[in-house]
């Protein structure tokens, strides 16, 4: 496949954002990441989204951001894979770069959520999951990655206090992003005492959802020579059932495995060569069970990582970077591009008080479902 | 950019089907597809869907029916553009198949609407508008057609039965097409005396809704030496501005028109070359808009190619061979993949009774909102 570079980034900062819509985030970032990559209007427009259908009323995000922003007669489309919309959507602009049917992309990741009733977005959210085996049977989304935090509890003896670093280390980093949501640290206290959701989840094991829009470009040829040329060295997605029940395991993603697998032998690289993972951390139990799936560590070992500090920024496996889903926030459908625009501000060196070491390959990994859709990217700078 | 071939088709018919889900349709449709292409699984799988979301509480087809389906571990997404998602869709697998990463996808146009209260489903539909100018004056997407075929009508100086043409002989064709959902003939007489929708659009100048998969399977080599080859020659797809009150001109498709010039340069040919063209006939008035922009005549004129015979499937332009959406019906996200496996049927020289004389080239152009995103395919038989 031809290569395909990230040659523009913009992002809003993830809050409650009551006096914007959706296009004007999307609009926002967008803008910005066509200034950044010092280009005008791009060949074509992804858009990245879940639930604009019931939060916002409205569909044909492609034509409706492609008209916010002032451009037409172009390709635009919007793409849906539940929690990774955003990497599903800069996925397909990938491809359509690397085709040569065009020479550069829009990938804009966008939610607008807090106009809402909170009603209508846990309903919202619970369509990521199996309509018929799960979304009738009443079970929220926070429900589902309950029970999958109970089974690997279970299986290998952790406690819920076992969990405590991944929300920890998410927060200490999102003190230096003005883009986070949470810009604050936690204590272990605070975690051990915050108020419980579903049971083991409690409220510093979940990511606060948010409006935020982000946006990257993608260019067949870099467009800026005053920094690093960051281009796409992996592209993988893959699916695994949609209901927990029917899995193999509960406790275990095996997409993710697969997805990591395919990643690591694309780009010719193994876990130890990646100098930083933004994995997909919607609740410390996903935290744990990406970093497991995409070979950090063995099956049931990733809160040793956590608790050891291996996490960190300046360790062996820098995550969370920029304060991760818990603490940068999780705007569904934006997450994705969130991910790659921080593993790609890793990479050019540019990501301030929490940059990484090691700069030449860095790693997504965007969870959609409760692990039903996993996209995998890793970068490379050169 | 790299040939990819239509190798496979599968359709369900489009009905009410009370008794069928959206999967099952989708399912039943996409195995079709592979067992006519004699192929196995597919390396990726697309779904071009609008309203899932609000008609049947499921997002995440791409997960959903690749679980469904039988196969994981493979990339799937949704792809959504309003009543052109099946044809987004068709166009996101032509980018990856013809980039390289893969070599086969699967790509299912679904939409299953009669299992939710006809309220919901005219809301759902509104979502294709644009959410502050259209939406919420409580425009419905019928009232934005016939705002459209006033202006025209006012313009040109044509009345409600010059448009008879393009409805009588959708029902003609679809006479002979048993995944229609009309498979009768109308008069002229029902035609002027069936009840009025929303004036000047009737309910004869509509298309029905209804639930539908549609299926292709693309490949980057041809399958089966057992019939002639069908590849992509163009793929255009092009926005306008969302909202009807923005545009130069309502009564002028001006994306389609551009999208249909680039098609046509793509691939080298002429609106004459053309032997079959399904276009978007939602509404009468778009079966005339459709022709206009895609260059078969005038601005103003296409009442006239109907009245004279000339869109009959056995003159110069044959259109809506199958019934089109106002007979085959339009279950809205899966048209796309309709009119795309139509005219393959066509180029194949296996259409039966409707079977058009040249089929060297095929042309759909599909119309998502009220020509706010249009794709235009051009297929070529080898």
């Amino acid at each position: 496949m031809n290569k395909v570079y990230i040659s523009g980034i913009g992002q809003t900062p993830v809050q409650e954002k009551w006096d914007k819509s959706l296009k004007e985030l999307a609009g926002d970032a967008g803008l910005l990441a066509l200034n950044d990559a010092g280009i005008g209007y791009p060949d074509a427009l992804f858009v990245g989204n879940m639930m604009s259908a019931t939060a916002n009323q409205q569909l044909q995000l492609g034509a409706l951001l492609a008209d916010w922003l002032g451009f037409h007669h172009k390709p635009a489309l919007h793409v849906e894979s539940a929690c990774s919309s955003g990497s599903s959507a800069f996925r397909a602009a990938l491809m359509a770069v690397a085709s040569g049917e065009i020479t550069s992309a829009l990938v804009i990741g966008v939610e607008k959520m807090t106009d809402s009733p909170s009603a209508e977005i846990t309903s919202s959210l619970a369509t990521a999951a199996d309509a018929d085996l799960e979304w009738d049977m009443g079970v929220s989304f926070v429900a589902l990655n309950a029970l999958i935090m109970r089974r690997y509890m279970f299986e290998y003896g952790w406690k819920h206090e076992d969990f405590a670093d991944f929300s920890l280390n998410a927060h200490a980093n999102a003190v230096h992003n003005p883009y986070a949501r949470f810009q604050k640290a936690i204590s272990r206290d605070a975690f051990l005492q915050a108020g419980m959701i579903c049971d083991p989840i409690n409220l510093m094991d979940a990511s606060p959802v948010g409006d935020g829009a982000a946006a990257v470009v993608l260019t067949s040829r870099p467009t800026r020579s005053d920094r690093k040329h960051v281009y796409v060295a992996a592209s993988s997605s893959m699916t695994d059932t949609i209901s927990i029940q029917n899995r193999k395991s509960a406790s275990h993603l095996l997409a993710a495995e697969e997805s990591a697998k395919k990643a690591f032998a694309q780009a010719g690289v193994q876990p130890k060569d990646i100098g930083v993972f933004e994995y997909h951390d919607a609740f410390s139990i996903m935290a744990a069970l990406s970093l497991e799936a995409a070979g950090f560590c063995e099956p049931g070992q990733a809160p040793h990582l956590a608790k050891e500090g291996k996490i960190r920024f300046d360790s062996d496996i820098p995550v969370a970077t920029m304060g991760g889903l818990k603490a940068r926030g999780h705007p569904v459908g934006a997450t994705g591009i969130y991910q790659i625009l921080e593993v790609t501000q890793q990479l050019w060196g540019l990501a301030g008080p929490t940059q990484v070491k090691r700069t030449k390959f860095g790693m997504t990994q965007n969870i959609g479902g409760s692990g039903s859709n996993i996209t995998t990217h890793i970068l490379k700078s050169e």
